[in-house]
């Protein structure tokens, strides 16, 4: 029940239409009406940048371009992370105009609909070897096509700590940073000790033996001697993606 | 080696005061003088309105007064951390002119050099329940003395989620929340699904058994299916509050 | 030895068709009649509505097809779990009369043998994601084939609570609840909140990185802060749908 | 806004005293009504023998003084569990009318204000060893002051089979049991396979090296091989009483 | 160098054949002639009943043959554990005389070479469940070619104990007990109950979600509540098989 | 019933006293039973040079005394294990008779009650280092006091490999040995691969941060490369010392 | 920014052709000049006879086909470690001159560009199991592809301790030990207590069960109590040989 | 028996003062001998500059005052580790000349008697953060005792990451580099990655909730992405002293 059909309910109770005792019926489940605030949260999210996202993983190919058809029919930004190359080979043959991001395994369609959302500066990713490089360009895709100015700056890892001095200027100048590292995980910590800005730290599943699939370098980043660092689960490029887009928001 | 010492090198060298391959010398072992540069990076931390904080978990009540004695005197805020209230009565006998925050288990001295920071919003710090109080309030402690307006809404644990529906306009109205929650710490998620604004999530060590000293919360917080959430160390509120002051720092 | 042979027995003792040593001699190993006894259980479970079932993960087609057959012919209900795709398929062709549920991985046969038990309400089964859903199946074809009257309801996790909140009277008219969820489990929280009936909640291997294939959801459904929450092992949507027949079956 | 004051809205609304639009807003915020909603779940509670319950573990003798004292002036039943021997004398020389159950480490007041709910049948509660006692004990207290039919039977591990063996008629009689265990947490395995009621398990962390503070116990009862059995936290004897209340609570 | 080389030297350096400081030079690398021991010791494993085992889980077919046909060749019993039904088919093309235990993977050739050690008794292989088979199978082949008379229990798991108690007379028939089973591993307990002999509890990866591949029933084992109950590893037969043996074996 | 009793009833139906129903009803709880055969068991325990046990750990000196007063009166041998040094004093102050092994832990009563079992040979008993002592001695102990031969060897830990390979003919003469150590735990396979015998592995919570309270010792002794060797519980010498006596012990 | 540029700049201040704070400026930014640091850091690599390396496991043979070609075109040598024989075979075909070591599964190119470093002694490589092989080749290939003389030593785990004591002089004469062992992890520990040198330990992913990948390995050698042992990553042979190298590395 | 006894007794059987069978009887339990050799290897020890050292974290002061006792007699250097306050009170006033270093909680007597031995340069000791001093100067004082020069550098943690290279030259002129840290673990990646030198890594166990007591700094130091780095257990600074000192002890 929207402010519309609540208003039309009101003035038939005013004008006699509705008994009081019918019109609290009709109230008394307005918990049920969620689908509705469901459905308004819904449109808030495309309103604000928000676009629609597979998680394509668990999916196969067949319910992938079944979700994709109907995206890029709503003409809205259509995505869908984590596609195997092979899948994204069938997907693109049955669904035109997709991009595929082979790094980011990530599959793009109705591009052009991306909005520069109101930002309030750059979000800079950074990555500490060439293996994190997938999950650093999850999250540099996701940012962008949130409509942030995104820039990047990979293996620039902490056992050759110069290469990151290097750029102390390109990581004062951005608002957010994303620090994507496995194995030991300590980028994010020298980062922060560097900038005074948010960073959100990407634990990689980069790594051998006690590596643990990310375990060590989320357990690093979660450890980290330098405040203002915070943790997304391991891999998850897309959430860190959203988390620096939902901090790099203006507010109006 | 700063700006000042560097131009009166070069003088010197053009004034032949100094010859080139001394010159050389004296920069070969620049990034020695990182010593100078901490120093430039200790001023832009009070410049930036961080203030400095003492650790108090490992340090003795002696070792305490001795570090917030120098710390007034500086004139600048001075804040300690975990503080136990046996500790704090012997420090606050020593030291004039402390608050001791009895549940957040913060000392601070020199309250009135807080100025505001440039800020965007408010801060909202929320818990679930009111175990988790103490991590909560040093939140919103930390959050305050770095400069922000702060709220809080404490209690609203998702076992009876009316509570927390109650307040929608409120987590509308936040520009970066702060979730505090232990057991299995489902809160963040749930915020995270009602808002558009980052989520800091900190689990803290309240449960018993299975509840492994705050890894379940901690796992739950870092698996929530709302994107847009990110985790700091178990029961550690003083690094949400960084980061959430840091989120909130308005960039000039 | 049941009743009748011990009837019998004592009736030869009686009659002084069998000396007392003798009948001692027969009844010292009754211990080792819990064959009979076993059989006697294996009666008493179908009395009560409990179908054999037939696991099937570590089965091959050919042991499947075996079994299957033999419980065809004695025409009672026949259910195999975690039965794969391509297993069903060969299995299917070799025996007649079967139904495959593919999402839930079961095999039926004999469905009409299903007697509708002597049930107390409807069992609810509630999920909170759509991969969550093969788990969710399992539980509810179990307790239909238990002879339930069972609902369901998917996609309902927490991250959107208003959905959940939507069907507020459906979960007050459910006599049991059963909740799946992968991740961080946290449904089963804010349902049991929302309830005074039993919830059963059954953690999912769903989700990557820390969610560590079930075990992030299997301890947060053990912290729930609501009470009246009891938890099954990850992925068994068998175990929560026996457990929820087991519960609604009527008394006497 | 509860029932009550909806219809004097509405009749406002059909008698002019109150305009359509301002309803609407009046309306606007009904979920920050949560707080009316939250009293009514009180209510709730309170009608199906629910009584507010006191987690001692983290609370101080005084804090646990001023709120049985509320409670005991509500003239509704008042429980606290986990209060320490030393607390509880503390607290019952400031609380009159006290009874300190030592075992289960529980304190009731208002004792005469449990209500007989309508039951099921009989609630059973197994403990495998002495050590398991405390954990027993409060589930059995917990499902008492519930207002249901309780039995015990304790110390019938499996290491001694036998001893269960001999309440077989026992275990066939009661509706819902309760099994607790430390150690291997073997017991609810063998009961689940001897009766054909829901089996709520508990581990315990009674136990030493790597009986891990009960995870192990917690484990094996999460593998149970017999269908029909649940499991709640470590040592929740408290959980384990309110869901076997909730599962013994007559459908009305 | 053994006895007799010992005392070859010590006359020679009698007679003068060998200087005192050459003697010392010879007896200066005694440790070196722990080859020679190592030797002997091979023997002496021989001379015991304990055959030269091939573990094949790491090695490829071609290994295997090579190693099982220059063991053939010595004419002892040749044994090889862990080798897939794949690997076996090459195997056995290759080497002529061997057999093949699909159950226990276990291939052996001269298998009349197996002679009865000096044993105390039988043993007896005991499994919870019809998927603890090749563990248990491999105990039981391990046990009787090491020269022992085995017998076999199988699927008498404690979800249905009156199986099991209708074998009494068996297990107390026993000299030693090898408990095999997956899941909660509760079997050894209640066995380790019901007799006085030595029993090797054997867990096994047989279970899914938080049975870990076995951890759940190792913990279980190892906490049992039974004394005098010991465990190997995981899924490890051949090990619980040897140490049977070893028990069994008759002190001359 | 016993096997008196049975011939009591069998008389009685065939000389018309008791009806055949009677007798099948008197029959029907046989399992009811098991707490006379629980008796039986506890004479065989008894019989077989069990003594019973008081584990101390969760008692208070007053439950321990009650308890060893009741065994001392029985006059048989009266054992307590675990108990504190405080403790100890407290118990010997109250119940006379009493010998307290400090290092063990244990207290002892009737100690001329021991019998010698009919034992195969002697027990071993094995330590890493100093600090194991405890449970050595608690192994040790236990097997003597079961009426067993048994050595001790202490000391001897694989860091310094020379000090075992010393007294190679005393692990030689021994019928079955326990191996105690803590840390990495190596000390088992070693003597494994140098004995012929029984080797039984008890891990100690010896050691600091990564030897986890003793569970890098039980894995490494789980996972030990010599055949021949089961392992008990971290700390539990007096499962050990049950378990060496159990297999020590003569088939009459 | 190097010697020769600075020089450069420090004249044409002298001589004018650069302003004081046109120089400042160029200097700025020097941290930025990292990158040529990098370069010089990549140098002296080389000088200290470290090559590159290319980690294998995450690459295609299509990428590392074009690393290797380049390696070999700057004729230093070129090595890759864990190419799987498949990739070899693909990488050889299109790359001349490289020797694939099929064991240690290393590429490696330019082989007679190997330097002998200026080295203080021999390198001797341990392993416990043939199964260790791969990663004791590892670690003995990188040691003398590093340009040291290496020895091995394999086999000799401590089940058989008599095998490894006979070598005792080949430990006395090695600089450095890297001792490799899977399953217990035994060796570090007896091979510490025999030497006086620094022993390297590997934990290998060798084992099953509790073996836990290599994680017991690993916590039985942190654990070790022998001094003068330190340990790499589980199955880190590479790691291992570099640790040895520079560790046997002469100072000039 | 060492070679002085053996050439005494090959003597007298030369000379006829010893039968040969005589003789063998002495060699027989040359393994046995192993005490002397035991004391062999303890004089070597000493001859290498490692003086005995007792570990006092499970000793009573009356212990550790007894072994002083002694060690001060033999006048060889006396060292304990890990000694409260309170325990080296109490043993400095019963055991004259001892100096007890607080933070490292070491106490050390004899302390002239410390030789230099030969070592091949200096040992360099860094910490990250003032609260894994303790560990830090254990390791300092211990490498310091064994003979060798040592220089530290405190507090360079990875978050400031300019104080670190401040000192590169120090790092660079040293032999070889113990780096202590708790938390992340992060500074012997970064220091791994600066310098061509053999790098011990102690992580210890400070930092709180997912630190773990160390484990996180542990697995961070594990998986270092920096080759030459080794790892010893949690907050073992004695290990790693001892570590340093054996390579940097000059071979002679």
């Amino acid at each position: 029940m929207n402010e519309e059909s609540l208003k039309k309910l009101f003035k038939e109770v005013r004008e006699g239409g509705c008994s009081v005792s019918e019109a609290i019926r009709q109230l008394k489940h307005w918990p049920a009406e969620s689908i509705d605030i469901a459905c308004i949260d819904h449109h808030r999210s495309l309103r604000t940048g928000l676009p629609e996202v597979v998680y394509g993983e668990d999916k196969s190919a067949a319910q992938i371009i079944a979700i994709m058809k109907k995206m890029m029919a709503k003409s809205c930004l259509a995505l869908a992370t984590r596609v195997s190359h092979e899948k994204a080979l069938t997907v693109c043959r049955e669904v035109g105009g997709l991009t595929y991001h082979e790094t980011a395994r990530m599959l793009a369609g109705n591009e052009d609909k991306v909005e520069e959302a109101g930002y309030r500066g750059t979000i800079l990713v950074l990555s500490a070897g060439t293996s994190d490089m997938p999950v650093a360009e999850e999250a540099y895709l996701t940012a962008r096509y949130l409509g942030n100015p995104v820039e990047k700056l990979y293996d620039v890892g902490v056992a050759g700590i110069h290469r990151l001095l290097g750029y102390k200027q390109m990581l004062d100048e951005a608002t957010v940073l994303v620090v994507v590292a496995g194995m030991e995980g300590a980028l994010p910590s020298v980062v922060g000790g560097l900038v005074d800005k948010p960073v959100i730290a990407v634990p990689t599943s980069v790594g051998y033996g006690s590596a643990f699939g990310g375990i060590t370098a989320l357990l690093g980043m979660l450890n980290s001697c330098a405040p203002g660092v915070a943790v997304v689960n391991i891999d998850n490029g897309f959430g860190a993606g959203c988390m620096a887009a939902t901090i790099n928001r203006k507010n109006e």
